[in-house]
């Protein structure tokens, strides 16, 4: 198994990885943008460096916002979704799959959680967000199952 | 170490770690599923696409359940404990354990994690949540503490 | 690819990586220490198990609490920010860069989320939590970038 690591497939799951690590990564910054564009904070201190200067002030910065809540129902999204894939994907890079196979699932979870999050964030009419979300995690136990099939130690 | 990833270690991580992240994964269609029959959404679209036509009815729809949140909160600890178990579970497996005690580790874990869920949603009466999410945490401290007792470098 | 498993680099990923999901792990205690001293619960069988009696009681004791809220948005924010770190760093780690960039790489971004929690938790004037964040970020695109330029399959 060791020299899998030095496989097309695991520089395959190395970029794909990656990408979908550094999309999830920007829903924090889009989420600040969202929050200083719209002066709104979820920290009094927060709320006191973007010009808030007496308690009224801060009250009235610190509340929810659709758009900030959306960014951030997004961003969970990502995190219970992307990190299950990062997990057994490397999982599966190292059963050593045909490149092809793995192609195919790594290209097809980063094209629909891409797409999830412009769904989520326009957004675009249901049922499209919802199965963006279904491939990815139709994609991830396709995975599991191989990752399980290749071998188990229970 | 480098010939630690073809071991029965190495498998028998592989096997937990699939295990306990499907386990994490299936509280997304979890989720969905107690939305869908209780009428209770995060967003105007979803709310639309199951029936409410007007402003009003999509008003109605979105609110918080407290079943919802219970599974919400049961999903979020699993991402708040599961994560940290599959990074230092990875690094520990690859510091050549014996198998006996690495399946120790993994079987613990994996027990009081499935254990912690169906305390969650059921619920069961406390202390027994509170004790099944203390045993998955001291799983992995103790697999923390041999990762950084096996070698350092600061 | 495969010998750098061994390698100075891969102890380096390996220590830093276990402290820093410890410290996210900590968080958790950390949250349930103000729930159990505050009384502030998010479930009826906590709120049972710390002395609520009576459904009035158990009313009482749901609730949020700013410091509660405080916490868990801290322990939020290093989920979103640890996790993209362990799995690009892995990724950066078997890349076989210089030690030295590895080494400067890895204890930048421990020092930065030890800060951000520090500024989070007490809490320190802004912008001292919202840098120590965007140098976190920072750390893991300049990985990222490194992982990508080594090689990539699309």
């Amino acid at each position: 198994m060791s020299e899998l690591i030095n496989s097309e497939v695991f520089l395959a799951y190395s970029t794909y990885s990656t990408i979908v690590l550094l999309k999830m990564l920007l829903m924090g910054p889009l989420t600040g943008y969202f929050r200083m564009t719209r002066k709104v904070f979820a920290n009094p201190e927060d709320a006191r460096a973007h010009g808030a200067k007496d308690e009224d002030a801060r009250k009235k910065y610190m509340r929810t916002d659709p758009d900030v809540e959306r960014v951030r129902r997004c961003h969970q999204n990502d995190l219970e979704n992307i990190i299950p894939f990062i997990g057994i994907g490397l999982l599966f890079a190292l059963t050593g799959p045909d490149l092809s196979t793995a192609l195919l699932h790594f290209r097809i979870f980063a094209g629909a959680r891409i797409f999830h999050s412009i769904a989520y964030l326009l957004p675009l009419p249901q049922p499209s967000r919802g199965l963006s979300w279904m491939v990815g995690v139709g994609v991830t136990f396709s995975m599991a199952y191989r990752v399980l099939k290749a071998g188990m130690h229970l």
